[in-house]
């Protein structure tokens, strides 16, 4: 957030209002006096805060200096998304009619019919050469639950800036106003023709699993769902780089595994695909094994079946807490706060790898850099990140490494 | 097109060259020596062409000429649709992670919540604010007919491209891999969370009439057939000028039209609306009145139940030909051919307006002027388009109006 303060023209001014931002836990990125006269400063002062609570707990603490007075408090955040994040352009000016001649009528039609003629010739002479559906249902946003299609369109417009920024790909957002699992199936196969990919994003579990299986079946573009795919892929680069510098093989290591949602059963095909081959999955009725009573009559084609067939060759069985004894790497895909409720782990102290779910935003990413802590954070105030692009780049730098220790297992 | 063209390095090469383009019909609009040597020059030349055929009969008279080696042969208006016209822009730099936590988490969090909370600030913080989706189901694109979802799309693209350049719009399109009635009323009602607007584009009729209603009604955002009220406020506008230039007044002219299609029942409403007392229509069938036989059955709620109650007063019968009989102004929305194939007008000379349908591009707009002929033009050679955005400037560029002639019928 930006403040702006009137200031007595004293020495010391200046020193106050940073002084009282820091003492308040915020952050002062910037800061300018914006008019100066022989009595008052008028002084723009932008804040990090890490909520909106802890901004009005700044805003306060500004308040209280003596003799200052308060002006417009302007949020940067909400600032940004005024009429949105993103835009359409046109790839060519249209100056006259001669420009609209080849942009539109008559010029278009003998695309159209060259396109009619050859259909592959669309990817082409069109946006379905680069263009991605970014779609959701709104059914389970961040880590913000079912806010439905209107509160998640701010996430979409970042998700295709994000497209843009890391890979020069034109993603648009649809929201779609249904949570029915065949009627998104049909939107989506309907509104294909026009795009090179479709981006599944941030649609619930089990239904996202089906709707991703049924569009690949259907489509002959890439069908992706972010959530699963997405975290997946930023798991197994943050991991590959972890063992790097652990020393360790992913054939050796022992993994285990929080959560068997979405993300939690994509990560862990594309980690047995990746050679991972002692894997424990823990869910909220314990680890899972073939004889829990739960599985016995789950079907063939269930996420929980699969997962009990492919993982945890020991026959471990118990809670997570017995399941993470010298495992070698953690990774948490379940509620925010089960781990720290739940589980009081002897770790080893050659962890490797520590992806979480989305934090609740208590430490901000904008807020100074911490050094990593000596044991696993508890996830809400972790700054580490599941929230993938499919840019390696962002996926570096989403994912917490912990420094390097001795590979030594206690 | 643009062609390279190796010639011998002469005093006339050039002279040759541009005689040959203008002899075989087609324009130069530019012409660049890019090299010279002492035997060859290499000249690229741009002619603008008014079809594939007629731009391979301007090729090979330039084939033709002795000495000359045929370079290249570049077409502007594929070069300009290459991988699409249209692209997706962020309207904010991401530069750093600072950048990255207002664009997407954790900042975007709290627009999430704020929207979820007051979902009309969606229109204040998303997208929503400014997108309008441009919707086709390909099965009447341009002239050109029921050419699929795929080939519609250059023509989505340039009309979101107008979109952009007449009126700051931010436009997507979404060719739909369905002709289904029910199917694109629930798609685009699904859709509608993300944008501010629908752009219905290019739907056939009747089912065009029935989809609008529908949305219409179930939608809480404007929705606009272009093909009917996008061609009907050109109309209207071209009318009002040309009835300001012959010194009528609205309500005292005859208009006859041709055609009782989408385009026609929509021009026919809002010119009757606007104030045209005196309206016939005729169709395939002949001139529409409530006797006709093919009416007599037909329905309260067609469209031609509703233009039989409300035009032709004075209750014609027969042909196109006898309507157009001393009509103050005539209106064609039919095939381009039906002029002058089936009618031989006694045309007064005080006509005012003219929109036509889109004509094939004989003539391009991109080639030079040509004055008024002293006649109604036939169609497919008529320099008049009914091509429509939501921009008045085009709207002018896209209707052709008479030069002015005495107010006298003859």
């Amino acid at each position: 957030m930006t403040v702006r303060l009137e200031v007595p023209a004293s020495g010391t001014s200046v020193g106050q209002i940073t002084t009282a931002v820091e003492s308040s836990g915020g952050s002062v990125t910037g800061l300018d006096v914006t008019a100066s006269g022989h009595e008052k400063l008028r002084i723009d002062v932008t804040v990090a805060a890490t909520s909106t609570a802890h901004a009005d707990e700044i805003v306060e603490k500004l308040r209280g200096i003596e003799g200052v007075h308060l002006g417009k408090v302007s949020d940067r955040t909400f600032l940004m998304h005024l009429g949105g994040k993103i835009e359409m352009a046109s790839k060519h000016p249209i100056r006259n009619r001669d420009d609209l001649s080849m942009v539109y009528t008559p010029g278009v039609a003998r695309v159209c019919m060259a396109i009619a003629e050859n259909p592959e010739d669309a990817r082409r002479l069109t946006i379905k050469r680069n263009s991605v559906a970014v779609v959701t249902d709104g059914s389970a946003v961040l880590g913000l639950g079912n806010i439905g299609p209107k509160a998640a369109l701010p996430v979409m417009e970042g998700k295709a800036a994000l497209f843009k920024r890391f890979a020069g790909i034109d993603a648009w957002p649809l929201c779609l106003d249904t949570q029915d699992t065949d009627a998104i199936v049909e939107i989506v196969k309907a509104i294909a023709p026009g795009f090179a990919g479709i981006n599944l994003e941030d649609i619930s579990a089990p239904r996202c699993f089906e709707i991703e299986a049924r569009l690949r079946e259907a489509l002959d573009i890439p069908v992706f769902h972010d959530d699963q795919h997405g975290t997946a892929i930023v798991v197994l680069a943050a991991l590959t780089n972890a063992l790097r510098v652990v020393e360790k093989s992913i054939g050796d290591v022992r993994v285990v595994m929080s959560g068997a949602g979405a993300a939690g059963t994509a990560i862990l095909k594309l980690l047995i695909a990746a050679g991972v081959k002692h894997a424990v999955v823990a869910d909220i009725h314990g680890v899972v094994h073939a004889a829990r009573p739960d599985l016995v009559d789950a079907g063939p084609e269930t996420a929980l079946r699969w997962i009990a067939d492919n993982t945890n060759p020991e026959g471990i069985t118990g809670t997570l807490k017995e399941a993470v004894r010298d495992a070698d790497v953690f990774i948490g895909v379940s509620a925010p706060t089960s781990w720290a409720a739940r589980t009081s782990p002897r770790w080893p102290t050659a962890r490797s790898s520590s992806p979480w779910p989305t934090p609740t935003p208590r430490s901000s990413p904008a807020s100074p850099a911490r050094p990593p802590p000596s044991s696993p954070p508890a996830a809400p105030t972790s700054p580490t990140r599941s929230t993938t692009s499919w840019s390696s780049r962002e996926s570096s730098a989403a994912c917490w490494t912990p420094s390097p220790a001795p590979s030594t297992p206690t």
